[in-house]
């Protein structure tokens, strides 16, 4: 691995819960030694990429983003375009709606919108990491990647994060033609034992997914009608944050979402 | 300079107005040989800091700077936490109200809103960068620097934008230290001949500016009671913003922005 791609590693260290981590741990975290890590940290600041903070001097993620992701968005509108459309979709289908974009190996969540509807929702964290094999987004990207790829990310040894995770490649894999052949995902329980989620694949330029979008309800609401609705709702708001993105639905893909609407 | 220094620096090669660059491209902008600059890419690609598209495989910011910036947001609200009390100047003042932020030796525009009174009205790029010499922003920042720092932001050529942009070190330090005194700065017509800018500087845990809030109004509109009203505004949308971010203002400049007001 290159220099480039150990110092931008270190930036996958800081999380949600973790926003600010000291020199030792950032060494501890990423197995690099304490000079190399500060050498690297030490270079990104210079930058405005991390930046210190407090008594301690620890690291977190600096102002330099902020101005990479405005520029980003002027240039490819993808969370402020789609951000008024899961608003809908939550309203409209009384749960949680999100958004997840692929990011090499990660599938990562971009933005979700809460309904108003009910006291008891499945909550988000922004910016998490949705585990590929244990998610319905996953499920609805992997089953729209080539061969090749659904392999290499299914690669890892796959976690078991609840009773009923499916961790066998294989039989995921197998999944993933029912996926495919109906143009969305679903699981119960697989990645929280008490949240159950629907999600379509996104699509830019090509026939390979690019992220999903997906609704997650509380088993104890889950209803084959709740999940018919969820299904129309999804195809209708996916195809038009596709179309915001300026991307196109691959028409395999469009016929199957008619057929949910 | 360190290879992710280098690597960093081809992502400020992407501007509002290039937000596409092709590797040739890239390699005159950068001075960087293209055998570098395509190793460089390829390992910021790898973790989605950039993306190649379309058929030339020209580069972009690519999708891993939203979920860095969302975390960034997530651990320190600054755009998000701004937006409201950038809106509610632009209103109050009629004119159009912005925030920039240093990032290591430069100083960028983080957001900006406008009102929706007139017709005419100061236009803002997002994401540009603003020359500190020309610009009230910039000046009201570097007068709230240690004066090792200003001499060091002042050290290169400074250009001459218009038939009055100051740009002998000296004079413009001694300018400084007027701003130092009234804790506000004003230029007119010193970044483009048709604007005058009021702008006060911001802070976050230290006496040194971390950024500025400033108010554009074309030329022709400005008066002597605009000139007031924008002032006191400042004073105090920035206190306000200071407050949101956890942060709190010197007590010298307190004391300066009590007399704005």
């Amino acid at each position: 691995m290159g220099t480039v791609g150990k110092a931008l590693d270190l930036l996958d260290l800081f999380t949600r819960q973790r926003a600010q981590v000291g020199l030792s741990e950032m060494a501890r975290l990423s197995g690099l030694n304490k000079a190399t890590c500060h050498r690297l940290l030490t270079e990104m600041e210079s930058r405005g990429l991390v930046e210190q903070v407090g008594a301690a001097r620890e690291y977190r993620l600096g102002p330099a983003v902020l101005r990479l992701a405005a520029l980003r968005e002027t240039a490819v509108p993808t969370r402020d375009a789609a951000m008024p459309v899961l608003q809908t979709l939550a309203r409209a289908t009384g749960e949680t709606a999100h958004l997840s974009l692929r990011e090499g190996d990660k599938l990562v969540t971009l933005a979700f919108a809460y309904a108003p509807t009910h006291a008891t929702k499945v909550m988000m964290e922004d910016a998490d990491i949705l585990p590929w094999h244990a998610t319905s987004s996953g499920q609805a990207v992997l089953a729209f990647l080539p061969e090749a790829e659904q392999v290499a990310l299914l690669s890892h040894p796959l976690r078991r994060l609840t009773d009923v995770t499916e961790t066998d490649p294989a039989r995921l894999r197998a999944r993933l033609d029912d996926v495919r052949a109906k143009g969305c995902a679903e699981t119960a329980g697989t990645f929280e034992s008490d949240a159950q989620s629907v999600a379509v694949p996104l699509f830019l330029h090509g026939e390979a997914a690019v992220g999903a979008l997906g609704v997650a309800v509380p088993v104890s609401r889950m209803t084959p009608e709740r999940q018919t609705l969820i299904r129309r709702h999804l195809a209708l708001a996916a195809t038009e944050i596709i179309d915001l993105w300026g991307g196109h639905v691959p028409p395999a893909v469009t016929a199957l979402w008619q057929r949910l609407t």
